[in-house]
């Protein structure tokens, strides 16, 4: 598959699959561009167009087969398959990430967490051992790991993502607040709340609030 | 301000003004958008585009005047002044999200916590105590709360949000792995992890690992 598809186009995917895993659920069999586009909060117009990227889906009038366009989604984004992570950072928030029951039905497990505090190295959680993350390349070494989840102080994390990438991961989820560099083969997304918090103020500021005095 | 401006130009702002307050912090004055760019990840022409929305700001070969760009920066996106918040689910993610140190250095603050578990409520965590989420409407009556955060179990999350919209909250960064409904005149931001997974791993199955056999 030729890799010039935008990646806004490549980030929605996930959110369709997830709408569409839904109404089959629901025991849906066809839905609607226009219906789904309603529930996403997108224009039908939108989702013809990136759908259209990968080949031609439902027919004009007849919307598309739930379980068949699921089915597509699920292989063009490779969540047909398993992937492995390590997590490096053991505080509150990795405690959160290792804990958090959305991964593994999706196909995601951790199957290493890091820390370098030796107060937190040596205990198992959720059925790991944390690990020294100064023997994160020893520990890696050999073993097939797809994405590392750095959940590590800003002032800690770009060091801990060279280190993931030197041990061959090519993906990274970042929770530091930091803007991370990667070399081009890796891929990386940030979840950073604050960023999200300051483009919604955005509307805040410059939208009246309706009704409701301020 | 004319808001006609595209959502995805209003998310990248503040990733600009992140940089910038670094290169402030390391005493930098001026910085082009060239170098900007590099640090980004992202063109010259997109930042000179992004910001030739809100004005003209910098001189052609000189470069923009650090300070004042993200001055006008948080003026823009309503970061020079505070913003208050509360979290409704106090499980482990909503425990991380309290205990979080990003939110309040840029003027977000948590003034309530609600959760609907006898176990939790009275709870006293971060100077807060926690309130039973079926008093929310009462708790918040007449207080101006800006921003909503959901933490709760995905089948919560939505009676959650229309909670918050009642009470007259204009954003919501949601947490729980639904697409949510808000009226026209609210805002969301989900933090997905999972959607963030699934749109790298497309990336991870199509194109070669360079040099590593797999």
């Amino acid at each position: 598959m030729p890799i010039e598809i935008p990646d806004v186009v490549i980030d929605r995917l996930p959110v369709y699959a997830r709408a569409l895993a839904s109404l089959e659920r629901n025991g849906r069999e066809v839905v609607s561009s226009q219906e789904l586009g309603t529930q996403l909060g997108v224009t039908p117009a939108q989702i013809r167009k990136d759908l259209s990227y990968f080949g031609r889906f439902g027919k004009q009038g007849r919307g598309y087969n739930v379980k068949r366009l699921l089915e597509e989604l699920h292989q063009i984004l490779g969540l047909d398959r398993k992937w492995t992570m390590v997590l490096v950072g053991v505080g509150q928030l990795g405690r959160a990430v290792l804990s958090y029951g959305g991964f593994a039905p999706q196909g995601f497990s951790i199957v290493g967490a890091f820390d370098s505090d030796p107060a937190v190295t040596g205990e198992r959680l959720d059925g790991l051992v944390v690990q020294p993350v100064e023997q994160m390349r020893e520990a890696l070494a050999g073993r097939d790991i797809d994405i590392g989840i750095v959940a590590t102080p800003a002032a800690a994390a770009q060091r801990v993502i060279d280190a993931l990438v030197e041990c061959g991961v090519r993906a990274i989820l970042n929770y530091a607040p930091i803007a991370a560099h990667v070399p081009p083969h890796v891929h990386i997304k940030d979840i950073d709340p604050v960023l999200s918090l300051q483009s919604m103020t955005f509307y805040l500021k410059h939208e009246p609030a309706p009704g409701a005095p301020k």
